[in-house]
């Protein structure tokens, strides 16, 4: 079969390798019926994840048709269509137990396009199936659906859950890339009054309008300012950092207010300087996280319910074949207008 | 009267001052029979915190007697023996009303002995008296009770409370000054499997032990391999800063395990490093806080109820007179072995 | 003035009372611009609240005008527009400090046309100002606040915020009146995915499909099939019943599902039974309460940002010398259509 | 192999019985090396519980020796010791995910001794073996091990856990049988100031005295009048129902405080009255609930640290051979004054 290899920094095709293979009994095969690419597809591309080696298959998000299953097996059969979740959870550990499947301690966690094969190919090898697919509903399309692989229960838990944003919050969302629109969806389930976008680019301020914020703003034009004056000079509930870097991330602890949240769902290379000399006496919460995807069956149902719409998303379409140039319009929003990518079989 | 007052940077002293009144229909006058002394204080006589200015009484922490009530005051009568608060709450704006006392925007907060006179003195005017001041069950001593003042909320609400310690957790204390024992009296209350502390001063980890650490440990001996093997290799649930600088705020974030959690306590002069690098993806929540005293009622049920043993911190007793003797104690605990010094009229 | 005097049961009348003067230092009086009626107040009038005295101002729900303040009052002054929240809060007992407000033990909780003279008349003394009229916004009308003093805050604290409403869930709503209507309303802030509202009369499933159920039924006909066929067998994730007899209660315990919840909003008469012999091992939560008004400035702030539409409560509009025939249309709604009727100051 | 089996309504028998074998890769079949009685197994004996059909071994908490796994079990291995819990967990349906084992949906909950063959045998079949089974320390005994197959896990999460016990509580717990017993010790891990145990015989008062309650009383002698005068008129904080009679039920609800909870751990045969006449204002919550079990981890490592002692609720030791005796004795308490016995493996 054909998939998208990871050469070292640099390199990637789409070239043929070995079909794959049940290995463990709690596996399934599933043929990828639509897939998409992430940011930190691209951080791998760069080589900034080494714990991905050379001949990988990139990819943990997708949608297929399970074609084979292991003897111990349940949840899934041949035949169905599954959501193919970028965590996979052993189900069985101390972590997984707790529903954090994110931090598996039993082989899963993110390993998808990162330890074993992923999901950029025309077949790949699903661990723990029965805790790492889920089952979907026939209104359901492959389209919706696999931006709940990803990028939309990360927003959701590590953004909009563990910040507690609540009705009337102002919630700040820096950064309007993907990561942050999903972010602005997923924070108006919980009816705040105001949801302020940060970024640089005026494109993906319109963006942020079009999916949900009400005010937008340019960092480098007195965002703090505008944030207290719209709060009675408190600042935000809650300020979610979408970017990944240090400035936007000590710009979020100056955002929020005394109690305020402060969510970070970024990755991060650096390390950002706490003010802690301001921050002691203002009773701020910090999180940081990977996604658990515990939410993920709440977020088919509310999909299934015509609760959430993920398909605007989506701004580029292409067969599986076309991956390279998927990559290539993916890695350039600025020029292309991308947000998410998919590619599906033909 | 007498009280004891900052008149600048390294300058105070037990001097004669004009006795206060009532200013406002919600102001208590308490005589003061019982008071501590706060490492707060020390930074203020250090000149660290300019927000007090010279000619202030200082002293957050009391035990008195009502002695008159302004119109408006309901829940205290002449004659009380009341608990005077390091925090005031005007009880009606909006962080009040959320039980945020610590951010009061009404006037209160942390105001006594920072921007009105103080407890260091032979009378007190108290604020906001219904909501700020506590009368005391009869079993309940004056020198049992100052501990409540201050010490005993914070280490519990901003500490254990926020941190969310549990049954069965593993939590490192750091700083085994009088905080941190006050973190390690008040996670008690949850029983946790471990408590580990953690400071240089073999002084202070003798007093940890005492006060309810089942594990010690000096930061230059490898705690955190030490706590990674006491939690098959997790780290901790909890760690609680009780020192202050950077580099103890640092050592907490590597010792807490994924969903792990790390409370600030101490006050900060400076800036710490947050490796989100690493911190991104572990799920790791940092909190910090000034007290709200919301605790403070049920800290007093449970002094009532023998639940709690607070004179232990007491390490040495003195009259009011002795104020400045008293301040001598307490700054050199190396030398004098003092935790907390209360002062007690005639 | 005038006023709508409680004469005892089954008289009323709209006459000559004794204007009101402050009595404590914490009072305020206010002029009534907009008064609403409650169902309770119909309650008192067939004599089923015996603590009501004849001679007693009926009515716990304004908005109104500021004319005097007492010496302690500090959040609102004269020339004030203020809500008159049916819940007074002494702010300093221990549910006060709470935020428990509705069970205040210092003189609050549910008094206004109860235990003192309501809001029913020109004017109004409102103990414990501070904590129980809230400054409007300029944007918010008199009409849309009113309705922000019960009907809102009962709906969504005590059904929607107990229940623990989330996205996703299936809530049933038995009892489409005001009170489920607000609950419908309120729910919605959580964006569930289904809402089903429960009533015998078709013209209150119509009012429910208007204001944002996508589910009616008449209880006559299969509602606990229909709502396991709609959740996979399970039943609903929460059932909030606002009607108030036993029947109806006993049909939201048997509509949720393992681990649901149902929130009693409504006033009960008699006791129901709880058939424990099929829950105690089902994982059900039952809860009931009084409203404690803690989100009323929560829910003013979302009105002034335009997230909340109160007004389409309001089927009927008259002046305040009109009340005699405001309650006839309010106590007949089946005749009538009426939900909220609302009375203002010519 | 022999086991006790049941043949019906009062019949039962240590006989002869066919040796299990795995019939799922995910089954693990474990020798039973101690094993107690509960008093659901009583339940069963009398008929009470008809899905128990004739012909099934009982028992439903056991420590033992794995001697064989099915293909796809990795948590556990043949030579381990475990702790077989009473609840099994398919770790993968709706229920398992959000840590609701006991409502599994996908074949597991209370099977054990109830719709399959259980663990009062000398070996026994455990289905979903990788989460329903527990590696056990070395230095934690199998007797002390057994009491978290059931009981400590119940009393925890269904009591003290879904009551919310928290430091400074005033905790009633009604019936003070094994399962109240173990409410009162588990309630004691969160520092309640007092614990109040009722019941009719003063044998079981006595025993609660030595577990942890620091007032006992006979609910004939003023139960309620004691509460409130403990609780400065208020009510208790929480009532635990251990009973699962109408009356003791009905007793906790006007035990508690407004604001307050029930947890009922019992099993009831009967439904009770729930006085919304008067609960409806009150702010009270009621939960029941099956043990989900998701403690046992926590448990088992307080059991290690030597945070729990369980050994103490066995009051009487057998030999397997010995079960018809051990239920004799184990079902008359009155006369033989047993708490839990055990049974072990010569």
């Amino acid at each position: 079969m054909k998939a998208l290899v990871y050469d070292g920094p640099g390199q990637r095709a789409w070239r043929d390798v070995t079909q794959p293979a049940l290995l463990e009994p709690t596996d399934a095969i599933v043929r990828v019926d639509a897939v998409t690419i992430c940011g930190t597809d691209l951080h791998i591309l760069r080589g900034d994840v080494p714990s991905v080696e050379p001949g990988r298959i990139l990819g943990h998000e997708a949608v297929g048709t399970v074609t084979e299953i292991g003897a111990a097996v349940g949840n899934v059969a041949p035949g169905d269509r599954v959501l193919v979740s970028c965590i996979s959870a052993c189900g069985r550990c101390r972590f997984c137990r707790a529903a954090a499947y994110g931090q598996c301690a039993g082989g899963g966690g993110w390993i998808l396009g990162h330890r074993v094969d992923g999901t950029q190919a025309e077949y790949v090898r699903v661990p723990f199936a029965d805790t790492s697919a889920y089952r979907l509903p026939e209104r359901v399309s492959d389209e919706a659906a696999v931006l709940l692989a990803d990028i939309l229960p990360t927003a959701f838990e590590v953004g909009v859950r563990k910040a507690g944003v609540a009705p009337g919050d102002t919630v700040v969302v820096v950064g309007a890339g993907p990561m942050g629109l999903a972010a602005i969806v997923t924070a108006q389930l919980y009816s705040p009054s105001h949801i302020v976008a940060v970024d640089l680019a005026q494109s993906r301020l319109d963006a942020a309008k079009r999916f949900g914020a009400d005010i937008v703003a340019n960092p480098q034009q007195g965002v703090v300012a505008m944030v207290r004056e719209l709060t009675d000079g408190l600042g935000a509930d809650v300020a979610i950092e979408a970017v990944g870097v240090p400035e936007t991330f000590e710009l979020c602890t100056t955002l929020v207010r005394p109690g305020g949240h402060v969510a970070n769902v970024s990755v991060h290379g650096k390390p950002a300087t706490l003010h802690l000399e301001d921050l002691w006496i203002r009773n701020v919460t910090v999180t940081t996280g990977l996604v658990d995807t515990y939410s993920t069956p709440t977020l088919l149902r509310m999909l299934a319910a015509g609760r959430l719409d993920t398909s605007r998303f989506v701004t580029h379409r292409f067969g599986l074949a076309d991956m390279t140039e998927a990559y290539d319009v993916f890695a350039e929003p600025a020029r292309t207008g991308a947000l998410k990518v998919v590619l599906t079989r033909a």
